[in-house]
């Protein structure tokens, strides 16, 4: 695994031929039990990187469609699974646990239900209020930029531009870290902010 | 191939499990014919997307631990490879021109010696003068911020050091292109000043 910006923090990635852009996966070291995000398949030198800095507790997936190898990674792993509660009805495997907007899964990791993406409730995580782990909705396909899905991926692009103001809000972002995509590691407020105010600019 | 922060910059990687970081590769796409910098083995599907962005000119390899799959890229798309002047009387494999600091290969890249790294000479390049490309003695371990090789790998300190300082001083870089680790795509020379303080700060 790929150590990030802070040194609890590490990723694993699988390059999307399609879309010319890595698929990225997230684990965050912690004393009481290890938290993945959107876990992809790990390879057996990542799994053992992973086995050798513990337990792993939480396996947190921020939208249906990223489910990727969670539910093997549980199995093998022992850990509970966490899902977004706005998806409890139609979630494609067994959930733990449903997160809705403002809880704290664990100390430190608050969630956010996002609006308008392509699944209801979609999950972003935010750690230590520095560092903004997101999903599908909000990805980078040009390095150093964050960018949005596509209109068309969108089930309601107002409520989705609402969203990522809402997280353009937030200041003292350093790095967001993005499931699909180039990740942006300094001033995480500022390209939140770009991307909120291209997505205005674009409506207007 | 991932496309980087300008759309005619692309780079494919290798993740390496000694150091959990990605070395990387970068193609630099141009209607006179397109540049590789420090070419890792590509895979096919990569290949096909590097073929279909036009004819490849020249292979640049920024120091002698960097050769990777250059000879083999060179045989397969015909590139001539360009190395640094410094190393011409030891290079591993060989070049068909030698670079040396100020000159420019192509218009718009131009090249830039920095001493006291692990090898004589190694190239760095600066690109429209707002992206840096470096090989080996300044890299990213870390996510958002860039180091340089461990003391020991250094032939010379202070040279390292000084070369760092005159990066530094270059204004208006956005994206510093690392061969091994994190590159930086916000803020470049920013992040150059603040490695050459940390630097200066150890000596000190």
């Amino acid at each position: 695994m790929k150590l990030l910006h802070r040194d609890d923090l590490y990723a694993w990635s699988s390059f999307n031929k399609e879309r010319n852009i890595d698929f990225n996966s997230i684990a965050w070291i912690r004393p009481d039990g290890n938290i993945l995000i959107d876990p992809l398949s790990v390879l057996s030198e990542d799994y053992e990187h992973l086995n050798s800095l513990g337990s792993v507790r939480w396996i947190v997936i921020t939208n249906s469609d990223h489910v990727r190898a969670a539910k093997e990674l549980a199995h093998v792993t022992g850990a509970q699974i966490a899902g977004p509660f706005a998806e409890r009805s139609h979630f494609p495997i067994k959930c733990n646990r449903w997160l809705y907007d403002g809880e704290e899964l664990v100390p430190g990791l608050q969630v956010i239900e996002l609006q308008g993406s392509k699944t209801p409730g979609e999950l972003a995580l935010l750690l230590d209020k520095t560092t903004l782990i997101t999903g599908d909705l909000i990805r980078g396909h040009k390095a150093g930029s964050l960018t949005i899905l596509p209109d068309e991926k969108l089930s309601n692009r107002e409520e989705a531009v609402a969203s990522v103001q809402r997280l353009a809000e937030i200041n003292g972002i350093e790095a967001v870290l993005v499931g699909d995509g180039w990740s942006v590691f300094r001033d995480g407020s500022l390209a939140l902010k770009e991307l909120a105010a291209s997505l205005v600019a674009k409506c207007s």
